[in-house]
């Protein structure tokens, strides 16, 4: 028996579609709805069986629905939450995807009344490819999904949303949110505003001879800024949500870049050596 | 007919014993000689027929060959070259697969005799992993090498340096040496940096309920800092043998990096959103 009778996927994108490919497939739930900015993308989304139907509005599509999961970028959550909740049956299960919890869980539970539940979620799936055409059923096998309840979610709530997670083979975790946004402000945040900025800082390199430098690259520089590949729109978003804890993180690698270059300036071999060795530690630890 | 009589491959880790390899496989060479700091490393490259011989003493090693490839850290290469003038045959080719070309080649024609003819090549192959079990043969294939010839170099071992390298099916392309550490400080030294301060970073925080964060990354944090695990002697002698280099493109970066800190500490989502495209356009070119 499905666990959902019908879910609407807000945000039709690579994890939206591919929640709802694989929910389809896993018998999770029996109708699905979509709704997004594009029209030409929720058509193409119908046409291709991933859903079901889609409204006109964002009320005509969360109707009826005992599930909804926004995956819409992550400064949007709160206000798309906030403009459904009239609309949105009684006991509704409401979770969403952004890869940001505190100030969005916040936000929600600030205005979300009693006959609506919330539960934050972050699937940690996805990576630099995104829309319909990205999405698989497959994305979320195996990886793990954080959910972050508060004092104030409903312990059913909670049950139910696991059960989604869990239903489409993914790992679930509990963390408090603002841990959460610490734990991939450093992991994941991070790591993609290096890439953006190491990629513009050897993109605009002009020597003597060569406009474009970068094409003596190896392997090394494509490892290393293929997440710079990653949608502008939703990173943005990620580096204004989670601001504090992105800025705290930030200054943490500054340290760590400036005390290295310190080191190089001064020719001190041994501590960047150490250095340089911990770092594969760390990254043997990764695998 | 074979380029050379016989080459000898001073350090035989990955691009030593993969150039032997490949030089063996495209009959350039009639006779390998080894020379390298660790024993076992010879016997085994012997055992393997990666090598047909090794000697005891540098001079021994490089005694009667035409060729001689330095494939040693960057920074042993010209003190290596200084040991072995001596027994180096009359009109021996010698060159080198060193990271850094302007400081090494400055050094090494300082102290050359004329009866010794050098080119400065620079193979752009190999990546995290090192040592001999790492080689192959194909290490070099399609890939490009870059030759740094200076005013003294001699014509006829500049054409025959191009001949190694193009017979391993490398495209060879000739910079000047202190363009060449600009280049590769940009595409490759600042990228190696970056990744081992991330990997620092992110694997030294600690947060309330973890002692290791980078369990929770997704394949994001895992292609940024793959570089990371690469060898941190080798990345030591790099910082410092292209010190200018490398200081200039990390100051670049920072402030390529802190100019994103304050976009975010200021919430300027346009200048972010815009600088993220960019990022976008420039890696899209590196493909």
């Amino acid at each position: 028996m499905p666990l959902f009778q019908q879910m609407t996927i807000v945000g039709v994108g690579l994890l939206g579609a591919s929640l709802a490919r694989a929910c389809r497939e896993k018998g999770i739930v029996n109708r699905v709805c979509g709704f997004g900015r594009t029209r030409g993308t929720l058509e193409e989304a119908k046409r291709r069986g991933i859903i079901d139907a889609f409204g006109d509005t964002l009320s005509t599509s969360v109707k009826g629905s005992d599930l909804v999961v926004v995956c819409s970028p992550v400064t949007s959550i709160a206000p798309l939450v906030r403009e459904m909740l009239p609309t949105l049956r009684e006991g509704c299960l409401l979770t969403d995807v952004g890869s940001v919890k505190g100030p969005v869980v916040r936000e929600i539970e600030s205005f979300l009344p009693d006959r609506v539940r919330f539960v934050g979620s972050h699937p940690i799936a996805g990576g630099e490819k995104s829309g319909l055409n990205a999405s698989t059923s497959n994305l979320f096998r195996r990886a793990k999904c954080i959910v972050t309840p508060t004092a104030k979610t409903d312990s059913g709530a909670l049950e139910q949303t696991r059960q989604l997670w869990h239903g489409v083979d993914m790992d679930v975790i509990e963390m408090d949110m603002d841990e959460h946004d610490l734990v991939f402000g450093a992991v994941s945040h991070l790591p993609h505003i290096v890439a953006f900025a190491l990629m513009n800082t050897v993109g605009s390199l002009r020597t003597a001879h060569y406009d474009n430098v970068a094409s003596f690259s190896g392997g090394g520089l494509k490892d290393i800024t293929r997440i710079a590949s990653s949608d502008p729109v939703m990173w943005r978003d990620i580096c204004i949500s989670n601001r504090q804890a992105i800025l705290d993180m930030i200054e943490r690698f500054q340290g760590d870049l400036e005390q290295t270059r310190q080191w190089i300036e001064r020719n001190e071999s041994l501590p960047l050596e150490q250095s340089f060795q911990n770092a594969n530690r760390y990254r043997m630890n990764l695998a």
